[in-house]
C-alpha cells in the first residue's frame, strides 16, 4: 500500500492548490521519434493472414446507455458475411447480429467493403467474445460492457486526441494500453490520411489496422476533427467527411440527433456529449437546437459526470490554431457554465494543456468586461492533441502563459480519466515518456453538481481536514 | 438644379462630419401597421389568370459578371412548359432558353413545379423582354442587364432584408419601386412560412407572389437566414434549406463554390460576395475555404467596390440578436478588414443599424485590447433587417449607443447604395415613412481602394476644399 499511500497524499496536496497556484508551462523536452509515418509496409501495418480475413476491426458504444456495441470492419476480397456471432461463454457464440455493407471512392481511390453491425440487448459490466468474418479467415475479440448507469459506478477513459501513424502515434498508444482505460474519448484527427496526394484511402486503411489493437477490445467514442472534412473540389471531392462518416459510425439517432456529427452517450456515471467543430453551430442550426435540448435531458442524480468532446478548443494558449475556437466558444460557453459542465476535452493543438476553471461569457462588445474570470460554475478545458501525428508538436506557447492556464507542455501522450464516484474523479496526463508510463499532470476534480456542497464546506476553514476524509473514501 | 445643390449641400455637411460625429439612436418612431401578415385571400396574392399560368417568376443574376439571369417560375396544375422565351426587341422573342422543373415535399406540404432556367450570352446594358407559359396562359415581363463589369460603372443597388409578407412588407416593397434601384441585395429571411404550422409551404407560394412585381422585372441577389433553415425533426425534415434551395437558385458554380449558399457575383463596378450565416464558416470548411479564395480574385481594378452580404450581422447595438455575429466575426473580421472591404449589410434584427468603419481584430482572449476601434481599412456594417415581416420591429438598443454605432432606428425600410464611380457612392436609408419616401440616414462612401488617396489628401488640411469638388464632380 505505500505507493497508494503515497499516490494519496499527492492528491491531497494538489487538491489544496488546486485553483490558488500560478499556470505552469512545462520545460520537459522529450526526444521525440521523428514526425512521419510509419512505412506501409510496416508490421504494425499487417493484414491479418487468411482471405478475405476482417481487418481494421472498431467498436464504438451502439446505444444511449452503453447496452449496445456497433462492431465495424473491413473486408478487400469481396464483402463476405456481415454477421457478428457473439457471447458471454468464452468462445461458444450463442447469439449473433446481421449488419450491412457499404462503400466508397475518393478521387481515384476505391474502399473496400465497410461493415457496420449493431450488437445491441448486451447485460452490463459483463465480457463478451465476439467473432466475424468465415472459416479460416474468422477472427476473435472480446469487450466488456460498462457497469449499470449510477451516479457512483467508477468507470476509467482515456482520452486520445490527433493521433496519426508514426511511432509516436505508436507509442501513444502503447502506453494507452497500460493505462487501465476501458474506453477511448477521442477527440478528432485519426488517420491523416488527407495530408497524402489524392488524400489516399490508403492511409485510412493501414490507420485502422494500426489502432485495432484498442479498437476491436473497447470502444472508442469518435468526435470529427479537421483532416476528416475531406474537403477537395480540386478532385470534385465536395461533400464532406466522407471517408470518416463511412467508416466510423455513431450512436446519434439514440440521442435524437440527427447528424452522426453530433451526438451523446451516457456510460457508467458520465453524461458524454459530442459536438462537431466544423459543422453549423451558431444559434437556430440543428447541432444549436439539439445541443440546447440535450442538456436539458442531462440528469446529474443519474450521470454526474458530464464531459463534452470537440475538435478545437475554445481555451488554448498555444500559437497553434491560437483563438481557432473563438466561433464556438460564442455560440456554446453560456450554456457549458449555466449547466456545470466538468470537462471539455479538444484536441487540434498538438500539445497539452489544462485551464482552471474560468469563463469568459460576459465578454461584450461594448463593455469591458473581456478576460477570462475564475468562475467555479465553469468547465475545466483539456487540451489532448498530442496523440504523435506526422504534423509533429506545437512547441510555441504565447508568453507569459495566460492567467486561464493551469498547465501546458508540448510532449506527446494521452489523459486517463477515472470517475471514482459522484463526487470526486481522478485525472493523469501520461506523457509518452521515452518507453515509461510517466503522469505528468494530475488533479483531482471535484463534480461541478454533487461537490458543490463539499465546497461550500471547505470554504469554512475545514478545509483539510475534511478534504482528507473525502479523498480517503476514495480508496 | 434647385434641390440637387440642396442635396449636394446636405452630402458635403455629412462627409465633412463623417468619422467625428457621435453616434445617433433616432427617436422617431412611426405608426406602423400590424405586423400581421396579409391574408391568403388578398389580392396582393393574386393567382394569375388562365390555366396552369406561370406565378412566383423572379429572376437573379446567372454568371459570374452579369451577362446572365435565371428566370425561375412555378406552375401548379401540370408542370407545362420548361422554356423561356426572350428577345430584345419588344415582343418579338427571337431567343429561347431551355430549362428544368423541380419540386418538393415538406412534411404534408407538396409544392407546384418549380421551374429554373438559365439565359446566358446577354448583351450588356440591355433591356430584354421575356415570356413564359403557353397559350393563353403565357405571361410577359422584362428586364435590363447591367452594364459591362468597369471601375466607373455607375449602377443603383438596393437593399432589403427579413421583409415577411405583412401589409408593412408591402410598404416596403413600394417604397423600393420607387428608388430607382435596379437590383436587390437581399440579406436573408424571405417568406416567414417556418412560422407557419407545418413551416406551410402556401406562405411559400403567396410570397413568392407578393414579390412578383419586384423579382419578376430585376435580378435580387438571395442569401439565406434563419427562416429558411426549417430545420423541423418532429416533422421528418432534418434536411436544411430544403424550400429555399428548391425555389431560389443562385449562380453559385460561376464563382467556384460548391455550394449554393456561398457564392459571389460581379455586377457593374461592384464585387459582391454572399455569404451563409448558418452553414459551416470557421477555419477549414469549405465556405472559409473558398471566400479565403474567392478575396484574393477580387480586382478591385475592374470592381472598386466590394459588398459582403451575409444574414447575421457582425456589429449590432440592437438587444435583438445582440453578438449572436460573433462567431463568424471571429472568423471572417480580420479578412474584411485586409481586403478592405467598402460595405457589409446584413439582415436579422428588425431595425436599422449603420456603423462607423471599426474593427476589433486585435481582440485577444489574454490581452486588453478587446473594443472596437476607429480602423480607416474596416467595412461599414449596414444592419437592414426591416423589411417588415411578422414578427415586428426590434424597438430596445442597448443604451448607451456604442461609440461603433452610427445611426439606429427601429423602422421599417430599405436602402438604397448608388456606386456613382470608382471612388464615390452615396447611400441612403429610406424609412417606409407613412407613404412618403422619406431618406433618413446618408451618407457618401468613399470607395476602400480608390479614394484612399483622396483620403490622405484631406489630412493635410485641405479637407473643405478638396471634399467639395471630389463631390462636384459626381454631379
Amino acid at each position: 500500500m505505500g505507493w497508494r499511500l503515497g499516490l494519496l497524499l499527492l492528491h491531497v496536496l494538489l487538491c489544496l492548490v488546486n485553483g490558488v497556484y500560478s499556470g505552469r508551462t512545462s520545460s520537459y523536452v522529450r526526444t521525440e521519434f521523428p514526425s512521419t509515418d510509419i512505412p506501409l509496409e510496416s508490421e504494425w501495418f499487417a493484414i491479418p493472414n487468411g482471405y478475405n480475413a476482417p481487418q481494421q476491426v472498431h467498436i464504438t458504444q451502439g446505444d444511449y446507455d452503453g447496452k449496445a456495441v456497433i462492431v465495424s470492419w473491413v473486408t478487400v476480397a469481396e464483402p463476405g458475411p456481415n454477421e457478428v456471432f457473439y457471447g458471454k461463454n468464452g468462445h461458444q457464440y450463442d447469439q449473433k447480429a446481421q449488419g450491412t455493407v457499404t462503400n466508397y471512392t475518393f478521387y481515384d481511390y476505391k474502399s473496400g467493403y465497410i461493415h457496420h453491425c449493431l450488437v445491441n440487448g448486451l447485460e452490463y459490466d459483463t465480457k463478451y467474445y465476439y467473432k466475424i468474418g468465415s472459416g479460416d479467415s474468422a477472427r476473435e475479440f472480446w469487450f466488456e460492457t460498462p457497469p449499470a448507469i449510477d451516479p457512483d459506478a467508477s468507470y476509467t477513459f482515456g482520452i486520445i486526441g490527433d493521433l496519426g501513424q508514426t511511432f509516436n502515434s505508436l507509442s501513444t498508444l502503447q502506453h494507452y494500453e497500460k493505462s487501465g482505460g476501458k474506453t477511448v474519448l477521442y477527440v478528432g484527427d485519426l488517420s491523416y490520411a488527407d495530408r497524402y496526394q489524392h488524400n489516399d484511402g490508403v492511409r485510412w486503411d493501414s490507420w485502422g489496422r494500426l489502432v485495432e489493437r484498442s479498437t476491436a477490445y473497447q470502444p472508442w467514442i469518435w468526435s470529427a476533427g479537421n483532416h476528416e472534412i475531406e474537403y477537395r473540389p480540386d478532385l470534385g471531392e465536395i461533400s464532406t467527411f466522407k471517408p470518416y462518416l463511412h467508416r466510423y459510425k455513431t450512436p446519434y439517432l439514440a440521442s435524437k440527433s440527427s447528424s452522426p456529427m453530433w451526438y451523446s452517450a451516457r456510460r457508467a456515471s458520465a453524461h458524454i456529449i459530442v459536438l462537431s467543430s466544423y459543422s453549423p453551430f451558431v444559434k437556430y442550426t440543428p447541432q444549436w437546437t439539439w445541443l440546447k435540448t440535450e442538456l436539458k435531458h442531462v440528469d446529474r442524480e443519474k450521470t454526474p459526470w458530464l464531459i463534452v468532446l470537440m475538435h478545437s478548443p475554445m481555451y488554448n494558449s498555444n500559437e497553434g490554431h491560437y483563438m481557432e475556437g473563438e466561433s464556438m466558444r460564442a455560440a456554446f460557453e453560456k450554456w457549458f457554465v449555466k449547466y456545470k459542465v466538468d470537462l471539455v476535452f479538444a484536441g487540434h493543438v498538438h500539445a497539452y494543456e489544462r485551464s482552471y476553471r474560468i469563463s469568459n461569457i460576459n465578454y461584450s462588445i461594448t463593455s469591458g468586461n473581456r478576460y477570462p474570470v475564475p468562475d467555479k460554475s465553469a468547465p475545466v478545458y483539456i487540451t489532448v492533441g498530442d496523440g504523435g501525428n506526422q504534423e509533429g508538436l506545437a512547441s510555441r506557447f504565447n508568453d507569459p502563459q495566460p492567467d486561464y492556464s493551469a498547465f501546458r507542455e508540448a510532449s506527446y501522450g494521452h489523459s486517463i480519466l477515472q470517475l471514482r464516484n459522484r463526487t470526486h474523479a481522478i485525472y493523469h496526463w501520461n506523457r509518452n515518456d521515452d518507453g515509461k508510463h510517466v503522469p505528468a499532470d494530475n488533479v483531482v476534480f471535484h463534480n461541478q453538481y454533487w461537490a458543490s456542497n463539499t465546497r461550500r464546506r471547505l470554504k469554512k476553514n475545514h478545509v483539510r481536514l475534511e478534504h482528507l476524509e473525502d479523498l480517503m473514501s476514495m480508496f
